[in-house]
């Protein structure tokens, strides 16, 4: 993919494959497993920043102190534990939250206030900050450009693959990186921002270009993926710009600014869709598409009435082309809808035009529904919006992976 | 359960059990299994009704008839097929349900303006009327008001148990009889109604009466159930009120007209909690009251989330103490909440006060989880606002069930 004026290449690594960032992760024992479980994300510099935040009213504490700490637009480092999600835990989960950002900056020589915190996991247990304090410690004496896919590893809980990449992208020949990685499985109908999500570049950028960028590719990518439709207390998606790449800072509206803006939504979809890929059960990658409503809102409003409903998402596990459910789910969405005028295209198979239904071949729908990629489009004749989400079907799996999380 | 001037007595039956009500069931191959599958319920003369339908925009053809005929507020009967909803079906599928109206008439020698029409089951198949008007005809020659019971089955598609009750109220000397049945296990959250509920009465209501009591009634009772947050193309509840019981029109204010008012508003809590206990794969009937809201649509807001939580409902079903779900529900609810004061009581255990959590026995949890029964009590301690939602918990069954409904 590429814009008019530059092209996009795949890089190696993730998070640390921007120039200007270091990363280390270790175990402390969160995890009972014994795998690696807290992480820090580090400049070799102060970075401009952006970062937005779950919408829930329960927020978690390391949500609370992040917001506090970004309102400069300038961090150090992210520092995150996976495992515990230190949310309903009240004044001493703030407590800890801050203990956690302090720590963060007494290793690396910076300010607590250049710290952003982030958490996931189990909800209403208090963090063990002995084991997390010195976990901090051994991160931050540890950390190197190498360590990106340990970071990415670190993360992750109920994730079955850790999510990460990062391409460059080349404009007036300048070559910028941009790297990324995320976490995320469950609880996943992200609300201006998925669980955790950090996004580097080595682009010399202004905290308002970050912020920017940032909110645009969020709202194109984590804001339109739903696994379960329940969004997480403690959904995080940062941006650290190290401006390592050595130039002078991106203006506005220049092809350069453009380019990166770019590279960081291209990153931020591949992220999303990756997420939406490791959806807790998962047989299936959904993409639905609604066309021709009132405006962009109804669009997406239709799009994800269908990408969440708990019918609809049994039927794509079952490979049943059972595209009613589609019409009832678009139904009960609130879009604007004319039924004299809906269309509906399941898995490239039309199922009902003007409202209707139109006969099609079982044996076909078979083939194409046993496929592991399912398109449902609808066409609803009435205006320009458009919109695509992506989601996941409902499994056995989904099931038992959250009828025993905590056990 | 007794108002203050007036006591309600179980009484045998469903729908015919009040006087002046028959009705019929028969199988017309609807169904593959060959069991009943369309039924006739009739006043022995011309009916006050009311009824309230579905707010989905993909409304089926029966809906739209059925809206058409209730405008006068005057019903002789409701014919009900179950097996196919005649659901996206267009303009032939409009034919389909006027056609069936007018077969009805045609066996009672009534206007077919007269007849509500039903239909439910898989959506955008077409209906096989021959099979539907030879039915219509023979259920027509059949009417008995000991046939309540055949009807209750008609109706059923993934329900595992007839859903039917009647009750006896007794005011001022005059006693007055409700009945009721319903279907309806999955694709339920209900708009405005139900998938389908029928209540008759021998009381003489006016149609203004009627209609009041059956919003009332709907509000606290159907618009209160999910089992998986999906509205149907289908819901239908009708409200018939034969006036046999003799004496004069009930008058608004008046102790008998309360009476009555109580006990329909009985029957359908009653037939509303039995669509959540036989929702699909539903191992536990869950009560989610949440309090202290600052006002009723606040506490309803977020009693629905909590109650529509997939990461809830699948917690419940492993007998997971999981409460921390129920603040990430409350969290993305909408509702207003001060993280500080909430307080949550699950299944009898107070797991989170001042909004931390409080530590509690697992093995004293796991015992009250293993119950059949599940409350879970949210004090939002903002205002005065209650709201009492009813709902399932989501197992392997609802998927297993939903995977393959068509095949």
């Amino acid at each position: 993919m590429s814009g008019d004026h530059f092209e996009f290449a795949h890089a190696e690594g993730g998070i640390t494959a921007p120039l200007g960032f270091l990363a280390s992760a270790v175990s402390t024992g969160l995890k009972k497993s014994g795998k690696r479980d807290l992480c820090i994300i580090a400049g070799d510099r102060l970075c401009r920043a952006a970062a937005v935040f779950t919408t829930s009213a329960t927020a978690a504490p390391p949500v609370l102190v992040s917001r506090e700490h970004m309102s400069g637009g300038l961090l150090r480092a992210v520092v995150v534990n996976a495992g515990n999600a230190n949310a309903c835990t009240g004044e001493s989960g703030l407590a800890d939250a801050r203990a956690m950002a302090a720590a963060t900056a007494r290793s690396l020589g910076c300010a607590a206030g250049e710290v952003a915190v982030c958490s996931t996991g189990v909800i209403g247990v208090p963090l063990p900050m002995d084991l997390v304090t010195a976990g901090i410690a051994e991160a931050g004496s540890g950390l190197d450009s190498r360590n990106g896919d340990d970071a990415a590893e670190a993360i992750m809980t109920t994730d079955t693959f850790a999510k990460q990449l990062a391409i460059c992208v080349t404009a007036e020949g300048r070559t910028f990186t941009v790297g990324g990685m995320a976490k995320g499985s469950g609880m996943i109908q992200p609300n201006m921002a998925t669980m955790l999500a950090f996004i580097t570049t080595d682009a010399p950028l202004s905290p308002a270009s970050c912020d920017s960028f940032l909110r645009t590719a969020v709202g194109r990518s984590f804001n339109r993926i739903t696994v379960d439709s329940d969004t997480s207390t403690n959904d995080t998606c940062v941006l650290m710009a190290s401006g390592a790449e050595g130039g002078g800072e991106l203006t506005h509206g220049s092809v350069e600014h453009d380019a990166v803006g770019a590279a960081i939504c291209e990153v931020a979809t591949a992220l999303a869709q990756m997420v939406v890929r490791d959806g807790e059960g998962a047989t299936k990658f959904v993409t639905v598409t609604v066309r021709g409503a009132r405006d962009e809102a109804d669009a997406e409003r239709a799009a994800f009435s269908i990408a969440n409903s708990p019918l609809m998402k049994t039927a794509l596990f079952g490979e049943d082309a059972n595209w009613g459910r589609v019409a009832m789910a678009l139904g009960k969405s609130g879009a604007s809808i004319d039924m004299a005028l809906l269309e509906i295209v399941f898995a490239g198979i039309v199922t009902c035009r003007y409202g209707a239904a139109v006969p099609f071949d079982e044996a076909e729908a078979a083939v194409l529904l046993a496929r592991p990629e399912i398109d449902i489009e609808v066409d609803l004749h009435m205006g320009e919006g458009e919109a695509t989400v992506w989601t996941c079907d409902f499994s056995y799996d989904y099931v038992r992976i959250n009828g025993d999380y905590r056990s």
